[in-house]
């Protein structure tokens, strides 16, 4: 998801979200050197492996704090910050169970430790296996220090109460969709479009969208009204981002992505696309490539083909656009104030710019 | 640590602690149950996991809190369940780590998971890694909640906050202590005596004894005194424990420790007696047979003997003697009530009881 910038939001936050990271990771590690010079360098990976992103989450924490008048940045980039650690968290696991040494072609913290362990020597099978100990600890240490940064973010006991409930929900959704996703890796069965969009939904939509606005609305006092609206905005244009994302992994332009084009295919990911094709006549031509690990670029061409020919391409296309129009709607309510609508709309349009 | 008794520790809100756990569970079950039933049936192996244990954990917290005059019960069986969950968490992901599926001869949440796939007809690598995915997913779950029952506990926000301290101080020693034991495992050289205690306190005693004894002298209101030599003691108790617990891994009688007392042996863990035993003549005859995966009883009877001849057991002994009486020096400090010597002596009787 950090593979392309959603240009047109502001990057509001940025600094203080940036500040308080900051100050966290030199606190931690100062106090991991009295526990070895080891301790401290897991700490720096996992420091390298939470700055560089695009604070994706803290900013729509921003955008929903700020728009609704929100003035105390320094709680806001707490609670931005331990929405950034809890993705952290999240993604460092998710590549334990994928079993995955890099992360957008750099070594992430299981590959950082299994390079280092190889170059001490230690047989390839070891190194891995140092490598994902590492990274369990990592992903431990980070997830749970989302919690205490919302702690530390010094609002009343009731707006901590609430936000840690959003984090709580988060955290939730998330541990259904991975395991929603580890159990499609082993269906026989190819995923209905709903299952898909479901567990794209909670592994990554709900902690990325539907609760950090909301915990910025939940921050800047917003009504009942207004915060459930944010959360039905947050999770219509999460489906329609990662339905997005499915295109962009097979149609999109990995100069601008950052993404290959022929990894989610190699991989077999259950996307809406593939899912779409397994009910049309091109399936037939499909099939035999999905999940294929040594696909050439001529193969890979003529997938893209089927799935443009068979429909799928603009089956999707046409439903993240649907999921993007339910977003606009919900902007649309009258109770959303204009600011809100001013500062939301560009990311629709971010979104939905993406699909020709 | 769960597989002996320590019998002379009362039976301290055992009902209490098990009636949070009940409610939490029964909650995130229903919870779950929105997002299909194979979360449901996570968060029971979960619970499965957790239950049945000895509640040494929350023991530790009522020990102190009743000893020093506490009478919110409530609270404490709050704090205590955080620190069964904390230790839920740690061992789920310490058998990840280790590639255990079971614990103590029945299978874990991995070998639950692992086990099911199979019997739907999973590969055997493709089980595994279902019955790791499973586990990692939960143990992040435990890790997050104990947090999470912190806060629940109904405390003021002074006392909350220095709960929360400990409880993070339990969790940054664990992950210190397990990212020492995996550098163990690809080192070269044994570790020396002093590498040993320190790894085995960092990533089992000070959550198991420490900290939980710190949080409830907190909760009670004590003394920042008292506070403090109630840590040492742990610490002292802790580290105790742990060399007692090595010795119990080879020499113990299984019927009363559940545990065998050759497969310390065959994994060729780092203990206080292998550590000992390399600076002795008697090293060439175990060296051998230490880590042998197939170590036969009669070969294991024979490291035994030299660990016995070359002065690895009694060195052993007499340290587990040491640090024990070290502990008991604490509780003799004038400041520590009558109360809670009565409660803590049979602490510091039941573990070095078990060095004959």
């Amino acid at each position: 998801m950090e593979g392309y910038d959603l240009l047109a939001v502001a990057q509001h936050g940025q600094v203080q979200v940036d500040g308080v990271l900051e100050r966290f990771f030199s606190l931690a590690k100062n106090r991991a050197s009295a526990f070895g010079a080891e301790y401290v360098l897991l700490w720096g990976a996992l420091e390298a492996n939470t700055t560089g992103g695009k604070r994706f989450r803290p900013r729509m924490v921003f955008s929903a704090y700020q728009s609704l008048g929100g003035t105390d940045f320094e709680a806001a980039a707490y609670v931005g910050a331990a929405f950034e650690l809890l993705h952290t968290a999240l993604i460092v696991h998710d590549d334990v169970i994928d079993h995955d040494f890099t992360r957008r072609g750099v070594p992430n913290i299981s590959g950082t430790y299994r390079d280092r362990a190889r170059f001490g020597g230690a047989s390839e099978r070891a190194a891995e296996h140092k490598g994902i100990s590492a990274a369990v600890i990592a992903g431990d240490l980070a997830l749970f220090n989302a919690y205490r940064l919302v702690d530390r973010s010094g609002v009343d006991d009731v707006t901590r109460s609430r936000l840690l409930e959003v984090v709580d929900d988060a955290l939730f959704a998330s541990a259904a969709g991975e395991l929603i996703d580890v159990d499609f890796a082993t269906a026989i069965d190819m995923p209905r479009v709903d299952d898909i969009l479901t567990m794209e939904r909670l592994k990554t939509a709900v902690y990325s969208f539907e609760c950090p606005l909301q915990a910025g609305a939940i921050l800047a006092g917003a009504s009942e009204e207004v915060i459930t609206t944010l959360a039905e905005f947050g999770r219509d244009i999460g489906i329609a981002y990662q339905i997005v994302d499915d295109l962009l992994g097979v149609f999109g332009e990995e100069a601008q992505t950052g993404k290959t084009t022929i990894g989610d295919l190699r991989e077999g990911k259950r996307t809406v696309l593939i899912s779409y094709a397994t009910s049309t006549a091109a399936w037939e031509q499909i099939e035999p490539l999905i999940g294929k690990a040594d696909l050439s670029e001529d193969e890979a061409e003529r997938v893209r083909a089927a799935l443009v020919s068979s429909g799928a391409e603009s089956f999707a296309q046409g439903l993240a656009r649907y999921y993007g129009n339910r977003a606009l709607a919900r902007l649309a309510e009258p109770h959303i104030p204009a600011s809100l609508r001013i500062e939301l709309y560009p990311v629709v349009d971010a979104v939905l710019g993406r699909v020709k």
